[in-house]
């Protein structure tokens, strides 16, 4: 009997906890609906583990599920629950295969520096587990990030506080007039499957080859540049009207993201604001081996290798500078961290929203919050965000109640656009050209470049930005919102976007479909009309908008963009649904080895679920030509139940003693039994259900007490990145009711 | 005893036929009022008398009156009612005297190519009444427009069209990213009085000094220029984007008042629009003397003297031009007058709110209607138009119903600004450097530029910006409505702007005024946000956004700015009234010599004098220390009356036999006398009006049938540049019934 699979995926520390209390009942509820779930292990112990075949006794071999769920992407069957799982660094790398080596997985040590041969392949397969490497492995497709209905409507109940905004602030985005990448871009849209070439040619015609990438017809590949001088000059401009305007001074870059380009940035805002520190110390800035990119916490930290002396006339310098210049707005005005004090610290699709949050306020050195200029150096982004700011202090801070929501289609599948920059970003050694050259010599893209501005080239694959249309053709017709491509036909590589979606959007029906092209400012200003008025638009974006954007407005519209639905339609027809932005909570899981007492909120995975037995129902249907309602009923009592479980405040708390994770669960478990027993679509769905809700309903004291009676008390689940299962299960299901009522579903 | 006196200007055609009617009437209720009107002769007819006192026999000399008003303007008691006259064209100046001379002027003829000394001195004297040379004499403040209260009220009651706009609309402004006067403006506040020169460097350092000029301490000296290269650029981009998009190409400049360098911007249009014909036929274009910035009429003019077969050859290649380029945007599609025919044609502060009010479409070749790309290559005006063009996109079209009022106060006085350039635009003879130096060798602005790109410098007076900011503060306490500086701190010229404002403010007791300074988008923005919310706001701005709003806010909100009030509040404390945005009407006078129905109306002389009143009771105030509140009772009644004049539709209509200027001013009399006689201020005046409202009331039909039975027949005034004053007043004052009744008050 054909069923669908959903895969859900075994990932690290909290989620991982709390999936072994989530995952049961998941399973009870769907039991009768042609839905199977299947957990595969992808947490980095699992990944680890799935390196040494070859090493691992038998019995303790595990199957590379990552290798696995990497081709099953590709399948139009996949349906993945992709919960938070660990980026490791190599310390925790090293801690896990230490904890594995300890539970008796016969691994090698890992070998820092590697002698031999051996060593060297043993690092290297401990290598392919550091870092992010399952997004790229699973993200086979464009974005789709909305709010759930149900989160949407308790935002507007219980709205959160967005504090007030002066008409007269004067806060404002202040951004380049010209020299940045918005103005230099040049784009090509492929003619046929070619190797291009990035080639510096310096004043005398030599020419270097930087790098040679394949790309295929249809791609598109752009090359702009940020002049640097006039990036400082612009830098300086701001800097003083900061200091006239008596406000703070802020950058906003995403360093994290943009990793090669935007720390140069934020250096070059460092050489200007501390210009003096570089003109009476470029000796000892020399000695430190320190480079602004670095950050200013990183310049105080080598501090501390200078004599006293020296570190003294450094020390005044910087305290001459704060005093000169307009005064800095602060990461954390308590700490003493400034804004160029780390690159990392300050990342724009956070920073802003919290700007914005705050009355249009940052906070100063003083503790006290301020007026503040946001630095957003490139056109390409900083006109929608100054739209924004605006148009608040043109028409006030948004009513949560009242606005609309703004949906998010964004080009992310294949390293789209900026964000697959980072190896083709290039300093020029000297002044002279940056050219891309294709494999018959045809200069396709050609700067006059100055020694050590940003050439950056980004290259956009023809089939991404296919399905990335359809995709938002599909949201318009599910949703029936407008839906708004931000591109602007000024910019070089958005026209040829705007070229490519007007050849894709005539393939479908576009009779029910009211869509727009619009440049992000004015983009912006349309979505912001509707979204006062209570109206829903769907913004239509590139990677870089896409990663904004679907901050900001969740921000605004619910106090977070950790609450959002985060799908990944995947470009084969599955589907991979995304939960936890916030990572996978390391704090929480040392809170319950401590107290057994887990405040992980499943609330990502409840909405994510929902989606993942909708698209169950596609699969099922289009796979397999099986009709079956009850997935939907289902998931639309889940749905229901994910609402209550809102409106009640269901969610787990801080403190020990109160409802935590176990708790959480089981009130949706009993919110979704009662959602299900009362609706009328399918009978004998509701009829047993009826049964459960009485049962839930009836043993809630006892339930809550069960749970209650673990907590206070150290648990034991048998490893941090390996737990033993058995261990794991029992601390996360200490209620021998809730269990039996949950069992005897999954065995009826 | 003192008296406030009242200067009416005597002008030339439809309005000054419409004094002989108008004066008197305006006499006769003022008469027990303190307020004395003086007719002094500024039409171009007594100017042309004025020149030649020595010439002409005692009897038939008058006074310069021109210069006289010239001396008063500087005097706080100037209050003087501006209506439009003649700026005489050569042609006009020729027949006017042709006229003088018939009537007996023992004038000279006008030496057109002077061959003596005498006759250049003679045609020296003439050319002084050449042109525009009224305003720069008058106007010695600054600007405050508005519309008066019952204008907009009748607006709001009586709203005219506003076409929809599709939230589908392509039109778009499009303006520069970099490369134009935005940019590169460079500016100085001068520290002491001092001449400076203008000076162009080449490429060897060989100087040539193309000006000099005085300038005095606390003037605000700008340099700036257009990059010509970059300009085409521009235009080559936005034609080829919107052949793409399918909409009409159009250009929005004020060649008319940029009259140096606007028609070079216009010029370039053309050359990159037509660039094939520059390509193919360069030698006929050399051969006919012809440039682009003549227009393409002037070419198609000058294709005359060219052979059959080469004109054939432009032409045809014209049309293949017309087939490959976007459809052009017409000024009049009946008669194939397109956007680049003439110069003058287009005038964006007319043209932009012509799109707007035309549902933000304009007429393509084919006579209908379509989106157009609006293009503004100049950054600094631009993106405001680009904000009201996106804000309707996004909001829809305005509600001339629900929306507020835009008043402006605009940095006018002393040729401020942009609009005083011409004699300091210049273009490099070759690449090398514009600069502007003082007496004491300091360069105060350089610039590199190339050959043929448009440099220019704008000064700005230190008296007149002081002047600005006291009128805006005045304005804002007048109302209660906010202040909004359009000032851009990242602009170098309104940088020092705003330094200079922020050291005015303080000055004044701001407890009540609510100011702003915001760069012209955002102020654009936040007074959109109002206008739309029905509240009111007062621009503050240099001089060209003065003419483009006070054109653009009016036309949205009433739909002609030929309804607003237009008044120069003196330096020296006194004031001018200017009406009559259309001109001198000698259409009407045509109509009115044919068949004796004058259609002039006379609305803005009425508003006008409203606002004449109330200064003219400040002065008694202020400078005879005499507290006339009649004045503030006859000038209310006055802008009541002319509330029901507005209500009851009585201004003038276009055929014969209808009501014509003369009835339409019965009515305002009897409205006027009505709303006297209602009053309950001053007892003694509603008595006296109450007999002569009854007196009027009475004699309606009696009145109208006496005007009625002149109408149909030619009208003798004794000439057209000078009538015959006893002629013209009884063509004017036809009704013995309405003489009587006026002329007794006159009398009593």
């Amino acid at each position: 009997m054909a069923k669908a699979t959903i895969v859900w995926t075994k990932i690290d520390e909290a989620p991982a906890l709390a999936t072994y209390s989530l995952l049961p009942i998941m399973r009870a509820f769907t039991k009768d609906a042609d839905v199977e779930i299947e957990l595969r292990d992808i947490s980095l112990a699992g990944r680890i583990l799935a390196q040494f075949p070859d090493i691992l006794p038998e019995d303790k071999r595990v199957p590379d599920e990552l290798s696995y769920l990497g081709e099953l992407v590709w399948k139009p069957e996949a349906n993945i629950m992709k919960l938070p799982n660990i980026s490791a660094s190599v310390p925790q790398l090293k801690e896990a295969i230490k904890e594995l080596q300890e539970q008796g997985y016969p691994l090698p040590d890992y070998p820092e520096n590697p002698q031999t041969e051996e060593e060297e392949k043993i690092k290297e397969r401990y290598d392919r587990c550091v870092g992010s490497v399952v997004n790229p492995v699973l993200r086979q497709g464009n974005s789709d990030r909305r709010l759930a209905k149900v989160v949407k409507e308790y935002a507007k109940k219980h709205p959160h506080r967005l504090k007030e905004v002066s008409p007269h602030s004067k806060s404002h985005v202040a951004h380049m007039k010209d020299g940045d990448f918005y103005q230099h871009e040049q784009s090509v849209i492929i003619e046929k499957d070619t190797k291009i070439k990035y080639v510096f040619e310096d004043k005398d015609g030599n020419q270097t080859v930087l790098k040679e990438v394949e790309v295929g017809k249809g791609d598109v590949v752009d090359g702009t540049f940020m002049n640097r001088k006039k990036l400082r000059e612009y830098f300086a401009e701001v800097i003083d009207r900061a200091k006239e305007d008596d406000i703070l001074f802020s950058l906003h870059v995403k360093a994290t993201m943009m990793r090669v380009s935007d720390p140069v940035i934020f250096g070059d805002a460092i050489r200007v604001y501390y210009s003096k520190l570089f003109e009476r110390h470029s000796d000892i800035i020399e000695k430190l081996g320190w480079k602004p990119e670095f950050g200013m916490q990183e310049l105080e930290n080598r501090l501390e290798q200078l004599s006293e002396e020296e570190r003294e006339a450094v020390k005044k310098t910087i305290e001459e500078i704060y005093k000169e210049r307009p005064r800095m707005y602060m990461v954390d005005s308590d700490k003493g961290i400034t804004n160029l004090h780390m690159p990392n610290d300050v990342i724009i699709d956070a920073s802003v929203p919290a700007v914005i949050k705050n009355g249009l306020q940052g906070w100063g050195p003083d503790g006290e919050t301020d007026d503040t200029v946001l630095c957003i150096p490139d056109r390409s982004y900083a006109t929608m965000y100054k739209e924004i700011v605006e148009d608040i202090k043109a028409r006030g801070q948004f009513d949560p109640t009242k606005i609309g929501t703004v949906q998010n289609v964004g080009l992310m599948a294949m390293k789209a656009e900026e964000y697959g920059s980072h190896d083709k970003t290039f300093f020029p050694p000297a002044d002279g050209k940056m050219k891309v050259v294709d494999e018959d010599g045809n200069v396709l893209i050609e700067h006059c470049v100055n020694e050590g501005d940003i050439w950056r080239s980004c290259i956009t694959k023809d089939i991404a930005i296919r399905d990335w249309v359809k995709l938002a053709v599909n949201r318009a017709k599910d949703s029936g919102f407008p839906i708004v491509f931000w591109l602007d036909e000024y910019r070089a590589h958005d026209r040829n976007l705007i070229e490519k979606v007007k050849e894709e959007l005539p393939k479908y029906d576009l009779s029910d479909v009211d869509w727009y092209i619009k440049a992000p400012q004015d983009a912006m200003k349309f979505t912001l009309a509707r979204f006062r008025n209570g109206e829903d638009t769907i913004s239509v974006t590139g990677n870089v908008l896409r990663d904004y954007l679907t901050d900001l407005f969740p921000i605004i519209e619910v106090g977070t963009s950790a609450r959002s639905l985060s799908i990944v339609p995947l470009i084969a027809g599955g589907g991979v649904f995304e939960t936890g932005a916030g990572g996978s909570a390391p704090k929480h899981v040392e809170q319950f080895l401590k107290e057994s007492h887990l405040r992980w909120d499943s609330l990502g995975e409840f909405l994510a679920f929902v989606e993942s037995l909708k698209l169950a129902y596609k699969q099922l249907k289009t796979l397999h030509q099986k009709d079956n309602p009850r997935i939907l009923v289902i998931a639309d009592a889940l749905s229901k139940a994910v609402g209550k479980y809102l409106e009640n405040d269901k969610t787990p708390k801080r403190k020990v003693g109160q409802l935590d994770t176990r708790g959480s669960h089981f009130y949706l478990a009993l919110y979704w039994a009662e959602a299900l027993a009362s609706q009328t679509e399918d009978k004998e769905l509701a009829e047993k259900f009826e049964k459960v809700f009485a049962e839930l309903k009836e043993n809630e004291e006892k339930i809550l007490s069960e749970i209650a009676a673990t907590e206070g008390k150290p648990a034991d689940i048998g490893g941090w990145y390996h737990p033993d299962d058995e261990k794991a299960e029992k601390a996360m299901r200490p209620s021998e009711t809730f269990n039996k009522i949950i069992d005897s579903l999954l065995e009826s």
